[in-house]
């Protein structure tokens, strides 16, 4: 199988996506196809003396940025590395993985690669860490927005199939995100999604979840529309960040404190870094023709490995033809 | 000036209220008429000496559970604390503060209290503790589902109205909750409410505001579909909940930990008290044609007294005038 690997627009640059790539070969058996700038690439293969084989190279250093207009630079920018390797990806390849820009890939997405006849919307799954150790999967977390209640009963079945044959849970739980636990609670729309949800056959469905409960692990799958997934991200991400921020702030205030700190350093180190999905392999644009996967755009190479190894269970379960018996 | 108390439905039981207004007593001018067991109440007054003549009674024990469907229960409950409150609330008396069941509270404002001519459709407006240390407004906290665009260019002039009146603040800062801070980001309500509030002379409109920026006191007022800011609420009391029992644990994984977690004990209290939004008064019903105070169902006679501070401040700045005239 083979992966083609988006080089450019990660935040730490082409050589730790390189370098990311290069830490993987040892325990993947992907192929790649590498797009952006071709000599760098080669050089880094070459000092580091892996086999050529394993790689193709399309060579460019055009890219499309975070403030792009995504749509409009994918008909502009046609030595994008996004775009040529889409339009690689549909001669050949098995899937695509980038730490660009998450919107580029989404229209990439939606325009180049395209999406599989039965789905209506392709669906952004994204991985949470969560409290218990396990891992969430949240469908959609902010590539659509304004989705029929259809759209959100399809991407249960999609984040329910990767639950399965990306994080091996069996019959895994889904859940829809709710302002109350009770049936009957929300909003127009989110009352719509319950009623196909609880008459899917192909889902095991559990209920609403309140947000509340998006960190502890009780659900497997959390179905959203995209606003509401990405408003649950970046709130969980805004009261962290103020709360380790107040924590750094308090620990300073007195010596006592300070020597606490000091002592606490390393756990509070810990809980970071465990909530760190940024840690948890890529997101998966899910329903086209084929997956892609996204990084996150601070990714290490160590992330990128990580990435690729997920990448790879996912490819290998031949996601796409599950996705197509189910819904 | 007088102010209907519910003694019924708080957490903390009608004694924990009584002694609240009783505690608040000193300092405020207003005057109480007490919905609850009067018997209770006289005794309470009467052991602290106090001056029955700030006091009128309403007897009952009946009230709206928190599991009671809030508008039915209006109507069979016909003696409920809330249900006596208001109605009285319609023949005298300049507003009323509940420390009972949030459902039940709008829904008696809504059929009972009525909305002002103008006015849409009520909003709770909810005092979030920020970083900063000063409040932020939030309009709808989750009150008010499917809300139109129009609906929530309203909430904006009431909240702004509260944020100068309540919190002192002149031209507050108005923003709109987004998944993206530019304009032309979110879904189409949302789009639609950013057309609004741009073009609102009667509020300082500063944009779209991301949830990460919810707890950072950058804005004085936000504004949301009730959906949106009850999602925001929830999701960040689960990952300060989540956070803080993380922190718990580690702190109890080795010894050195636990001297540390024991210096910084402190301060880790104060930063938990800070985002307590418990204690940083009531919310208010606004767009009523008289305003309700909605005290956290957990408040204790400390929370009560306080919320009751506040809603003089709010009768006194006769905001249902000013209400009326900026919409």
């Amino acid at each position: 199988m083979k992966l083609i690997v988006d080089l450019m627009g990660a935040d730490l640059g082409s050589e730790e996506v390189i370098n990311g790539v290069c830490d993987s070969l040892e325990k993947t058996k992907l192929n790649f196809i590498l797009v952006g700038p071709e000599e760098v690439a080669r050089q880094i293969i070459k000092l580091r003396q892996l086999d050529f084989n394993r790689f193709e190279f399309i060579n460019t250093t055009e890219f499309i940025e975070n403030h792009d207009d995504p749509v409009r630079s994918l008909r502009r920018k046609k030595n994008a590395s996004l775009v040529l390797g889409l339009e690689k990806l549909n001669e050949e390849g098995d899937g695509f993985l980038s730490a660009g820009s998450t919107g580029a890939l989404l229209a990439g997405g939606i325009f180049i690669t395209k999406r599989l006849e039965k789905v209506k919307r392709a669906t952004l799954a994204t991985l949470i860490p969560t409290q218990s150790g396990s891992q969430t999967i949240l469908v959609d977390s902010g590539a659509v927005v304004d989705t029929k209640s259809e759209m959100q009963d399809q991407f249960a079945v999609m984040g329910s199939v990767v639950a399965e044959k990306y994080l091996q849970i069996k019959n895994p739980k889904v859940y829809l995100v709710n302002i109350g636990s009770e049936e009957g609670k929300g909003d127009i729309r989110t009352k719509e999604v319950y009623e196909l949800l609880k008459n899917n056959p192909n889902i095991n469905f559990c209920g609403n979840i309140e947000p509340r409960d998006f960190l502890t692990g009780k659900a497997d799958v959390i179905v959203a529309d995209g606003f509401a997934g990405n408003m649950m991200i970046k709130s969980t991400e805004g009261a962290a960040s103020v709360l380790f921020s107040e924590i750094k702030t308090a620990v300073t205030s007195s010596i006592i404190s300070k020597i606490g700190a000091l002592l606490l350093k390393k756990s509070l180190k810990n809980i970071k870094d465990k909530y760190d999905y940024k840690k948890v392999g890529a997101g998966v644009l899910l329903g086209l023709n084929k997956p892609l996967f996204k990084a996150h755009g601070s990714s290490d190479r160590e992330a990128i490995k990580y990435a690729i190894y997920k990448a790879e269970e996912l490819l290998s379960s031949n996601i796409n033809k599950t996705i197509e018996e189910r819904l």
